[in-house]
């Protein structure tokens, strides 16, 4: 329908956002032009203040507005730990934790090759340069223990290895807070093989 | 953290999409700024495009960027009947049957006291007096069969009758393709009950 071509390409613009079909597009065109235009340009505005302003960090890769991130910036964080995470959101959470003083290498993704991604993507050979600085005594492999996560840890760990870096990967056990009759086998598995 | 401000502004802004909590938005974020940022443009230009050409026909209220909708300028729909629906999407649901030949008039919502939403809201004053018109001789109300859409239509209904204008409601029953044994028991009752 010409008379509503705006509304249709607003709709099939919704529909590149991640996890977003055909029905939860409509739904959020006619939430925001009903109900909150207001928010329809707030988020325009947004959307391409982001897009034009975001960059990567020279240096760990993760999202900023400058050439380095606050974190790299911060002299008082301790250079000699490279903490290697697959998100910025994983990062983010690190860093609440308010347990690790050093610094961090972004890999932006994991490697999935079914996916397309290889170890260009997730800048390995930046991340080897980083680490064979002469500064980094030890890299922290903090990816996620998923089937991805673990491969991508794998074969970081092997090429930083080659290359003489300390590497050690977080402990995997029992969540806290978990009682053991809850918890999946594996996990109680891995928990009593790596006991102290 | 003042140097992803520009991120945490976009991650807000989408929170205010319906259904979007903080980790979606994240998530959102995240893959328009690391792998589609076409799409972040495109979605930034549909939203002011749409936010700002976007209004209601004068008529029927439903979205249109004209005075009127495409539907209501079209001379060659039958005027005599008036087809009541809660929203656009509705309405492109009646009209993707082919079965419906008139006109429409989109609530834009239903009766919902418990949220704020009264007869103001959906235009019932409109309604009564685009019926008593004298053109048109039958109302049929198509608001959702759910207790809001019902108690909508006999509210409508009500009205309505009082100022003498026919009105009708879409059947309820079996739906099309299904077998009896897993329709709901309120669903045969009510096919039961209306038979012919």
């Amino acid at each position: 329908m010409s008379d509503t071509s705006s509304l249709d390409a607003l709709i099939q613009a919704l529909r590149r956002l991640p996890g977003i079909g055909q029905k939860s597009a409509q739904r959020m065109a006619f939430h925001l032009l009903q109900h909150d235009r207001a928010g329809a340009q707030l988020l325009s505005q947004a959307l391409a203040q982001a897009s034009s302003h975001v960059r990567h960090c020279v240096r760990c890769h993760t999202f900023t507005e400058g050439e380095l991130c606050e974190v790299c910036q911060d002299p008082g964080r301790d250079t000699a730990r490279l903490c290697v995470v697959e998100t910025p959101a994983d990062q983010a959470a690190m860093e609440r934790t308010g347990a690790f003083k050093g610094l961090y290498f972004v890999l932006m993704g994991r490697l999935s090759p079914l996916d397309g991604v290889g170890p260009r993507d997730i800048g390995v050979q930046e991340l080897l340069e980083r680490a064979g600085d002469g500064v980094v005594q030890e890299v922290i492999l903090a990816t996620s223990f998923t089937a991805e996560g673990e491969a991508t840890a794998h074969a970081l760990a092997e090429a930083l290895k080659r290359r003489g870096v300390r590497v050690t990967r977080l402990a995997r056990g029992v969540p806290v807070g978990s009682e053991l009759e809850y918890v999946d086998l594996g996990t109680i598995a891995h928990a009593l093989a790596d006991r102290r």
